[in-house]
């Protein structure tokens, strides 16, 4: 069995040496040195160039090598066979860590404290206890839930809305277009969690901003395509918006002209919220990879009419 | 029955509606306005004048408004009444919430994507997952057991130095100073969350840190008088220290031309990690007062021979 590896973002050499490590004997080649592609049964890939995975006329599986899986879904070339997404441990603890840590930055008022110290000024100055701020998770999948699971042992009010009602601990659920009128205005700070799909595009406009309490916070960890970034800034320049911490964007990498860079209450990291770490996300592909060897079920099948 | 409420740094009617919420009908006084000092047999305090709480004849009960007691303990004519400390609620996840802050924030090296924003760059950096970062807490009590909560959520390799051992769920437990020579070149991150007594009293010093690794962070939410702030400078300066996150100091507030202030890997805040909150904590007054009309064991007493 031959794996092709294709990623702009990802070390191949990491990826090798762990892949073998969990697949003693597969084959890995790195396209674009594809070698005869009849070869290939499984193919790796992040942000794959479009119509690439068609030219593989053997392919019985492909695995993203990110959670959301639309920039391989917009390919019309497609081949229908299983596609899995990957939910590896280490990526879900990044994506809390990163969510635990923009939240606590506008809610322990970090922006002011770097600014006194930057003056060298000792000025304490009041927060609410977290036990009084709301935090509203827009997607309560894998990533969304485990955020909550961080969230709760520091006391926040927590409401998370998905397409259907989910019941985690100490979450308040909302569901539908109702259910997200209903949880906005409640929202001290939004965290987008979102998979990119026809329905949740844009998401994150004026009329979202509008909705949430004056002084609100927004963090976005999932897609630039969930969030109208001219819509961000007006919100934030009329003071309605307190903060925005933003990890993807439109446009990637950011362009080093764009405004949002240079926006005093924008906090910028370059996509690295959930990163996929070799050493921990290499089990998950030969799991998928041994299940189909075996003709078991595969894990984390991407449902393509659902997009996730 | 009589309460004298007596802090600098709380404010005092904030915490008045707060207690008649809790007690009504208890009279509340706020030093120096005691009135007639017989009356008073309640007094919550913060930096209590040392010699204050002698003048009250027939005082019952002190309540700090802090977790440690030191500066109380520090009055040589400190009455023999019971002495509670705060644990409520608030101040814990308050204190949690500041460690996991500050630990993400060298973990996933925010003071280098800070450093990019400005310059308008994006640039991916990689950082290694939770599960192969090794944290070390100094002080396995109510507050190191809530850190280390929050942080087994994010998968952080955990590792707990206490005076006697530890029984905590996903904490490798260290006591002694066997304990502390075996942990500590383990630890990529060390947090002080100790009580400070004469045992613990400048603990982080040159010899600690120079048992850490190299490239070692150090968290400091206890109390100024463990770290010897000039030996954290040298450690910082000779780039075997990453980078320190401070939030008490030897003297407070720190003074305006203090090195610290102005290092570029020290991050400062003036003594606001773990804050008792009034409409949080008044409920840990009211029910050590209760207690003691009632005649019932009171929670959170102080062993005063061992300082917490």
């Amino acid at each position: 069995m031959t794996l092709l590896f294709c990623s702009a973002s990802d070390s191949a050499e990491d990826w090798r040496r762990e892949i073998a490590r969990h697949l003693p004997g597969l084959e890995m080649r790195v396209w674009p040195e594809t070698g005869d592609v009849a070869d290939i049964e499984v193919a790796v890939v992040w942000k794959p160039p479009a119509g690439m995975l068609a030219t593989l006329p053997n392919l019985k599986l492909i695995v993203s090598l990110g959670a959301g899986v639309e920039p391989i879904l917009l390919d019309p070339t497609l081949p229908d066979v299983p596609l899995v997404r990957m939910v590896a441990d280490g990526l879900t603890a990044d994506m809390a860590g990163y969510v635990v840590f923009q939240l606590l930055y506008w809610h322990r008022l970090m922006d002011r404290y770097d600014a006194l110290q930057a003056e060298a000024r000792w000025e304490q100055l009041d927060h609410r206890p977290a036990s009084e701020v709301t935090v509203g998770i827009l997607g309560m999948g894998e990533l969304g839930a485990a955020s909550a699971r961080t969230l709760r042992t520091l006391e926040y009010r927590l409401m998370g809305w998905s397409r259907s009602p989910k019941s985690i601990e100490g979450v308040e659920s909302f569901s539908g277009p109702d259910g997200l009128a209903a949880m906005l205005p409640q929202c001290d700070v939004l965290v987008c969690l979102l998979p990119l799909t026809d329905e949740t595009r844009g998401i994150m406009n004026a009329g979202l901003f509008a909705a949430l309490p004056k002084g609100a916070v927004v963090i976005n960890a999932a897609r630039g395509g969930h969030l109208v970034e001219s819509d961000l800034l007006d919100a934030l320049e009329s003071g309605h918006l307190r903060g925005a911490s933003l990890d993807v964007f439109a446009t990637e990498p950011l362009p080093a002209d764009h405004p949002l860079w240079r926006h005093p209450r924008v906090r910028i990291t370059p996509h690295v919220a959930g990163v996929t770490h070799p050493s921990l996300c290499a089990g998950q592909v030969a799991t998928a990879v041994t299940a189909l060897r075996e003709g078991r079920p595969i894990p984390n099948l991407v449902d393509r009419s659902r997009g996730y």
